[in-house]
Formats: C-alpha cells, structure tokens, sequence
C-alpha cells in the first residue's frame, strides 16, 4: 500500500448533518445526551478505518435570528448537546486507534486551560487528540463572556495567532525526556529539561510552564476550518489539516492551489498540511435509492427552520421579512464568517434561487460538497477530487447518526479500500501517523540532538 | 441497613497523598499520565462501594517557594499530571456507579465554561458528577492568566459567591422536562420551558442560555474546601459537601457544630451539607506492620522536598534562610488559604517542634488527620468521629496508590460494612443518592409543580 492514502474524517454531531436527521424515523433523537450513541458512531468509524471523528463547536445555543429565532430553534435538534472536550475525553476510553478532533474557539478562552486540556486528551488516547482551532462564528457567544458584542473579525484572528504560538510554547513546557522517575535517586526530572514560558505579548500574559508533560504526539494535532483571506493565512503558518467547504471541483482545485502555495514563505513543503473537504453524502444501492433517502429528509424540514438556517449562514442576516419565494435581497457585510457567506450569495445569484429554494439547497450539506447517488458514484467522485489536486481527503458529514454513517462505512468505504485508496488496517497508533504528518520538536531541543535521542 | 451511613470518597493523587509516595518501590511513578493507573484506582474504589473519586487541582505547576524551589519540586511527582475532567470524563466510560468529584478554580475560570464541562460530566456519567469550588491557594497560576499577583483572599471569595449563582442559574437554563423530541410535530423542546439568565453582576455578564440539557443530578454535587471565615460562610449558603482539614476529634467537632450552625440562616437544614474530613490512613495489619509502613515511606522524604512543602503550605514563606533544627520564624499574614497556615503555625508552637520536625509531620498528610495503625484500630477511630459529631464521613486520602487504597479498601472497609456503618451494595446510581442529598429544584419551576411531575 505504497500509493498515496485518502484521510476520512466523521463529523458527528449528534443526530447527524442534515437539519432535519432528528425527524427520521430511525434517528436516535436524544443522541446529543446519549454517550451510548456516540461510542457506537466512533467504533463504528473505528471498525471503517476513519482517521479520526471530529465535533464542531459553539460556547452558547446556535440561536436563529429575528423575531422567529426561538420558535426555529426550538424545531431543530442543535440547541444542546455534550460538550466537545468532555465528550471525546471518554470515547478515547471506548476506542482504541480513531484519533479525536475537538473544535474549540480562540476568542473566548485562555490558551493555559486549552494547551492542558488538549495535551491531557493526547495523553488519554495514547496520541489522538486534535483540536480544530476557530475564531467563532456564533455571535451569541459573546454575551456569555462579558462582552456586549461579538470580537471584530480582524481582532479575532489577530488573538488567534498568539494564542496558538502560546499553546504551542506550552506544550513545548517539559522536554520529551524530562521525567526521569529515579526510585534511587530521587529525582522526578531533569530541571534543565523544564522550560518555562514567559510569555508577554499584545493578548496575553502566559509564565507557563504547563503542568502536563509535552503530548505523546508533541502537538495534539493542529486543525483549522477558516477559509477566509487571515484565516487562509493562519493556516498556512501553523495548520496541519484544513476542515473546507467547497461546492465545485474547480473551487476545491483553487482552494487547494492556493493554501498549499502559501505555505513556502512560511518554510513548509505541501505535505505538511492536509486539505480535507466536507462531504455530505445521501449513499444509496441505487442513485435513486440515494435520491428517495435524500427527498424524504428534505421533506422534514419545517420552513421555519430552513429559513433560519439560511438567515444565521448569511451572517445573522434577518429573512422573515422578505417573501419566501422571491430572490435573496441585497446583503451588508457581516461579522461573521466571511467565506462561508460569499458562497452563499454567489450560489444564489448564479442559480437564480428563491430564498426557499436556497434553503432547501444548503439544508442537507450546509455549504459543503452535497453527493446524493450511488456508492460507486460517491467513490468514483471521491476519486476524482483526491486525484485532481482537490483534496487529501474527506470530512464526511452522514445526513442521519447512526444511519448515514453506518451507510458510507458499509457501502463506500468498502469500494475505496478495493481501489487501494483507502487502508483496512491502522498502520500507526497515533492521529499523526493516520494521517501522515510528523511530530513536531520540540522547538526548546536543536534538531540534531532530537534526532538522535 | 436503616442506620446513617458513612460516606468515602479516594483522594487520588497520581502516585499516593504522601510526598514521597512515588519513590516507594511498589509504586506506579509514572501514574500521573497513565489512564491505565487511573482506571484500576477508580474501580478499586468502586469495587469497595465508595461514593466518589477525587481530583485535587491547580491551574499551574505546583512550584516549591525560594532559591530551591525547582530542585525541590524536580524531587517531587506533583509537577505534572493529567486535567481532572478530562480525566473524570475517561473514567465515567470504565465505571458505572463511583461519583466523580474534579476540583475547579472560580479564581481563574469563566462560568459559562465551568457549567457547561460539569453538565456534560453529569450527562456523560448519567448523574455521577461533582464540582469541588477553589478560589486557588496556588500563587503560580495567576501569571498564566495574564496577572501579575494572586488575586486577594476577599477578592476571590467576592468573585466565587458571585460565580457560583451564575453557574446555577445556566444548570437551569432548561426545565427537566423541555426537551419533547416530536418526530411527528417536528418540536425538539418546549420553548416556554427554555429560561435565559441575562445575568449582569460585579464580576459576570453572563446572558445565557446554557447549550447542555438540565444535568441528570439537577446540579452536580457542590464541594467546597475553604475553612476560612468566608470560605464556611460560602459552604454554608451554597454547599452540599465540605472537604475539610481537620487534626483532632476536638477540632473536627468545633468545625462540624460551627458550619452546621450556620446553615439555618440560608434556609437548609443540617443535613443538607456533608462534612468530610480528610483522613490518611496508613493501615497494616497490625499496628507494628501500619508502623513500619509509614517510616518506610518518611524515610524516602529529600529535605529539599520537605523544606520546600512546609513553605508552599505555609503560604509560600521562605524558610530556606533558616537552620532545620531550628524553631519555626514569626510568619507574616499571607494571601494563600488562612485556615491551613494557621493550623500548622499553632502545631508548631503547641508541639514544640523544629521546622525538620515539622515538615515531617506533615509529609503524610499535609495538615490532614494522620492514622497509623491496624485495620480495626482505624475503623475505631472513624466510627468515633462519625458518631460524636465530628463528620459524616471521610476523604480518604491513601499513603500510596495503588498500594494504599487496596489496603484501605481489603482491610478497614469490611470492617466498617460488618459494623452497618458503610453499604455493601449501591443502593441508588448518582453521587447525589450516594452521598443522601436531594436533587434540587429548577428555581424557574414552583415546587409544587416540579413535586407533581
């Protein structure tokens, strides 16, 4: 299996990507508080062969916005749910291999408690932990940390590229080799392999040193999700992997050209970052098989819903107002994500939609890669993407939890493995071997010495 | 088995309660990162039926005070160690009934963040979870979150009465009762049972609501350990659990009556608050083997370490100017925890020791209840306390871990089940109904409502 390997990632939120998977008669509709649910998704991912799981992430309720902002949310199965941390903390006790992606925001945290828990979670799973870094886009959050108003983007990436080099220094704290644990001696380290800190820049005062012992992976697995012009540059500098969404080969094929082009003036070749694209994928036996799963979802959706849906991905932008059959009014710029937003409007302009018509599109994959066909269809375009400069791999987003997972696994994973894109056995034990990437030095030991040791 | 019961939580430092714990030869000294080490410990613990685990915390390293400050502490096992929740959050997947206690800072922590981890422990564990309340006696851990000093002592206290009413009112952002989870009507929750706190205080704006469900237990079991005089006056008004340091019957009685008594004014009745001193309890079979046992272990202590834990509990006094042999200097007031140093300054005095004296006095069990003795001999004693008025029950804090919990649990505990003071079995599966205590009402819900339904 020397040839090059696809990367699939879960994305598991509880009832499944589509917004109306909890309405599915085989959904498990408590899932969001159900560990039992979830451990079956991450061994089922396990038992496929995933890279890893992988759980977004809000510190407040995914509100919708405008007068009708509850009444929506309360017809959609978002509001609550585990948290990220706490949750793959203990399905790292259930699994054995599957590495374990938390997404958590930079703009209301103290990157102290983020670098301890991360490396605590990396030394629970023996070296699975990821943490995909966001600057938040739920404006709601704010209110929940003091603030009257959501971060300015600008300040937000801004605090985000200290914050990780602070994490990342802390993680750094104790050399690999630090602890001795003489019984004779009586030494428990090496005080010369104890690095502290002292960090003191523009947002925050960190001494350091972290009170964990440098990760089993040295750094957890670096993550990001940002397609924005800073957020494209973030990830270039310090990312290993790349959560995008893109809708059309011919954009996954620009996206992909461009960050991996950035990366050399920051002296990285472009293997140390993995591109993974969204995928939503309605499988069936037969593409219209796939296409009666997919209509009997789309059926679910209560217009309340969609509309919100579509109102909070255009930025907060309030819709009720305006006819549900008439075009998408002229938008102002907005606070939120930027990328996610542009795609949007382009998308609607370019296909002349209704706003009805634009929610019932992005319903189902929410502004990611949307296949509904067979899964031969599924593979051959899985293919296509990894073998025409698009992507490294995938972060699949099942329509419906277990259902849409155990559909992929079973019918799509199978036909990748048979192509030799894909492994049927672990090879590593570490999130970093699954994807291939290296484990970084630690930056306080000359290269040559590490080397060696 | 009508009769009041005991409750018995393990301290479960990584290697054991005594400093020099991890140089005993039967010792796992590497088990501050090793899930393994942890695993065995907690269901040892639940195996003999104790109500909880528990996780002291600091959000920095433990450092040692003065010159020697890193030569002590790169002698000691304390530096460096697993996070309490994710840890507690592993163990919940490998347990069933064991109530799992972590430590937390309100000194240091946002509460959005606190209630969310802690309600996604309780999901996760199906009701087992507890949050032990500091205000940080760890002068370190100010520098990691951007100060210069430790917060002051009042300060702190202003800060975590406030927290803690913040914390509650998230828990009961949703009547237990919200979620319909309607397929048919496509209703997920009950929108008038949703409550937003909009809390706006001296220290917090916290708008809310929390995106977790209500927690299974209603709230987590609230610990506190503070027993200075606003510490008591906050355990009086909001906790369920006090963790206390406590060396003779007499000290533990006055405590006892002083803290209970205080609880009429907030409204609760006696048994509404556990008082559980910490208890290190060297356990032989005979008081000779109990004996031989603990000097085994003293004798492995480094004067480094002992001088260096003496200053830290001292509030971080530096005694390394000062002769060994020599008595204890006057001490000036400090800003760590009062009630400790205190303790310890009229030990010194009262006993007449030297400042060599006095840290291996309390090597063991740092300011705790120290027992070295037979089986019989300890169970003697806990009856005693719990029998005249001195504590509902203990934390045990084992000399060693594994070795000393084992002792603990196959020796003491039968004792204490042949005498109807401890169960043999769970007779309900969360830490609540271990430990006696009600679930509280949702305080948006009229008692008479939440009785009928």
């Amino acid at each position: 299996m020397s040839q090059r390997q696809l990367s699939l990632n879960a994305f598991i939120p509880s009832t499944g990507h589509h917004v109306a998977a909890w309405r599915h008669p085989d959904a498990q509709a408590d899932g969001g508080h159900s560990f039992r649910h979830y451990a079956q998704i991450a061994q089922t991912a396990e038992a496929a062969r995933f890279d890893a799981v992988f759980l977004a992430d809000s510190a407040a309720v995914w509100g919708g916005s405008g007068e009708d902002g509850l009444t929506s949310l309360a017809r959609s199965a978002r509001a609550a749910h585990f948290e990220p941390i706490t949750l793959l903390s203990a399905l790292s006790a259930v699994t054995e291999h599957i590495g374990l992606i938390a997404t958590v925001t930079t703009t209301y945290n103290e990157p102290y408690h983020l670098a301890r828990k991360f490396a605590s979670l990396d030394w629970l799973s023996n070296g699975r932990a990821g943490w995909n870094l966001v600057t938040s886009a739920n404006q709601h959050e704010a209110q929940n940390f003091g603030l009257a108003q959501h971060v300015q983007h600008a300040d937000r990436y801004d605090r985000a590229e200290e914050f990780i080099d602070v994490v990342k220094g802390l993680w750094d704290s104790w050399e690999d080799n630090a602890f001795l644990r003489d019984k004779q001696s009586g030494v428990f380290f090496d005080e010369h392999k104890l690095h502290t800190l002292h960090h003191r820049g523009k947002h925050f005062s960190v001494k350091g040193p972290l009170n964990v012992a440098r990760p089993p992976q040295g750094y957890p697995v670096l993550v990001q999700a940002g397609s924005s012009e800073p957020g494209k540059e973030l990830a270039a500098r310090t990312a290993e992997v790349i959560f995008t969404a893109q809708q059309t080969l011919a954009d996954a094929q620009a996206f992909y050209r461009d960050v991996k082009g950035r990366l050399a003036k920051y002296g990285r070749i472009p293997d140390t970052l993995k591109i993974l694209p969204g995928i939503f994928p309605v499988v069936g036996r037969t593409e219209a098989e796939a296409r009666d799963k997919f209509q009997a979802l789309q059926d679910l959706i209560d217009p309340v819903v969609g509309l919100s849906l579509l109102s909070g991905m255009l930025g907060g932008f309030d819709l009720s107002g305006y006819p549900l059959d008439g075009p998408l009014p002229d938008l102002p710029a907005s606070n939120g994500g930027k990328s996610r937003q542009a795609l949007l409007i382009d998308k609607a302009r370019r296909e002349n939609l209704t706003i009805r018509q634009l929610y019932l599109s992005i319903a189902g994959a929410r502004g990611h890669w949307q296949i509904v066909g067979s899964a031969v269809q599924i593979a051959d375009q899985i293919q296509q993407w990894f073998e025409s400069g698009a992507a490294d791999g995938f972060n699949v987003m099942p329509p419906t939890l277990p259902g849409g997972l155990d559909d992929f696994t079973s019918l799509v994973v199978p036909i990748l493995q048979e192509r030799g894109l894909f492994r049927t056995e672990y090879r590593g034990n570490t999130l970093r071997e699954h994807l291939g990437l290296q484990r970084p030095h630690n930056h306080h030991v000359p290269q040559s010495t590490a080397a060696a040791a």
